[in-house]
């Protein structure tokens, strides 16, 4: 059991930033990812469709020997994530839960700001998640659209990507926030820029930047070590599933995960 | 047959573009949109998948009583034109076709450039047609990727828009074109922050703008008036039907449509 595999999905590339800080962190587990690419993004579709379409992803990594499911997706954590620990025995980490708990526990003011998709900031999820840790925080959550397109265009230091993230900051910079949560799996990339941009153009604060992929592998590594499911020392083997244009799938990808996404095998679910 | 409606189909709310300038040129037909929002976008998906897509979306349309179908969406044109035309008798129309001959007629110069999105350049479907109809056209076709976020951020004269169209429209500037093609549904609203940057910060430029909606307008009409199915003067009634997430259509899709989008009724396909 403690051989099998991690198994990740998300509706897309995004969650390779989680699959590599989890690769980072623990180099010898094999890793089995899967972004369902045919039907991207799910940011824009109901609950309905979005728990469907989760339960299918994990069925199909269930078709491998696995030992827990990451939902690297913030959209699939916010809808899917109690349907999907009732659809399978195996454990099931989403990262709102585990950016929230993150962000309770660095926050000394208790006011907290969220920067997220459209569709997850309008799902509460993270506001509900970290109003369960912590009732008395004062929240504030804000959708930065245009942060996604930025990453997957490679303008991840671009004179438009600092206009842009100055434009989202600014009404953060006038909330008491001390910690501010990247509730999106692109947006980790713009963390140098985003400190540069409060330091530089907005001056100054301090601030912990809360990043849900870090605080996911967190979870997952004091999960698999305490019920002893850490594999052997040995390179673990990464396998990489979508669902639609895999080659786009392999060359982007390789943005957020830091290195070769390979090999990528098409499916169909 | 000229009382049935023109059926147009769009992956999302882009093509609302196109049925706004339906609309405006013939107020009296009956117009039923279709997006097919659960499975946006179709610009990431491989050609196989956006036939079978489009395929079902006209399957919808042609429930109902339709006199010719629009494909409002560059990649469905750019993929399934050919094998929509198969799958019905009736006339079937795509922006690709429609854009490529109105630049073609405008060009003197014989240098056309094309704005589109990744994977409408890299499909190299505008680049055939305008070859297609003029075997010596210079052309150079460039993706903007941001435009459709930015479009749908609403940011239609932000500053951060002004610096993307800058940063895209630089190397368009350095090319012979006298011509450029808007070969995404979503890029007509920006075409006066496009003539502004072009005359005030590039240092000016005899140029036609293509839209490619006011261009299969055109052609739509023609088409209806050479066989005689124009609709006789009333009030023409707009429907609109997605696949999910209605609420957003609505909302967003007014930016498009320029004015109310209702009745929306969520469809499965």
């Amino acid at each position: 059991m403690h051989r099998a595999a991690i198994g990740i999905f998300d509706s897309g590339i995004g969650g390779l930033t989680v699959a590599a800080e989890i690769a980072r962190r623990m180099p010898h587990e094999d890793l089995i990812y899967l972004g369902d690419t045919a039907r991207l993004p799910y940011g824009t579709k109901s609950a309905a469709t979005v728990i469907k379409y989760s339960e299918r992803a994990v069925d199909l990594l269930l078709r491998y020997p696995i030992k827990a499911v990451v939902i690297a997706c913030n959209t699939a954590s916010a809808h899917a994530l109690a349907s999907l620990q009732q659809h399978t025995d195996l454990p099931v980490l989403g990262v709102i839960d585990a950016g929230a708990r993150t962000a309770v526990a660095a926050s000394r003011s208790g006011a907290i700001a969220v920067a997220a998709t459209e569709a997850t900031v309008r799902s509460g999820a993270y506001q509900r998640a970290i109003t369960t840790l912590a009732p008395h925080a004062r929240i504030t959550a804000q959708a930065w659209p245009l942060c996604v397109p930025l990453a997957e265009e490679g303008w991840v230091d671009h004179a438009v990507t600092r206009l842009t993230l100055k434009t989202y900051l600014e009404p953060f910079m006038s909330t008491e926030a001390d910690t501010l949560v990247l509730g999106c799996t692109h947006y980790p990339v713009f963390k140098p820029l985003i400190r540069e941009i409060i330091d530089e153009d907005l001056g100054g604060r301090a601030l912990t930047l809360v990043d849900s992929a870090e605080a996911v592998t967190q979870e997952l590594t004091d999960l698999l070590t305490e019920r002893q499911l850490l594999a052997p020392p040995r390179d673990g083997r990464k396998s990489f599933f979508c669902t639609d244009a895999p080659e786009r799938f392999g060359r982007v990808g390789t943005i957020f995960f830091g290195s070769e996404v390979a090999p990528v095998f098409p499916v169909d679910l």
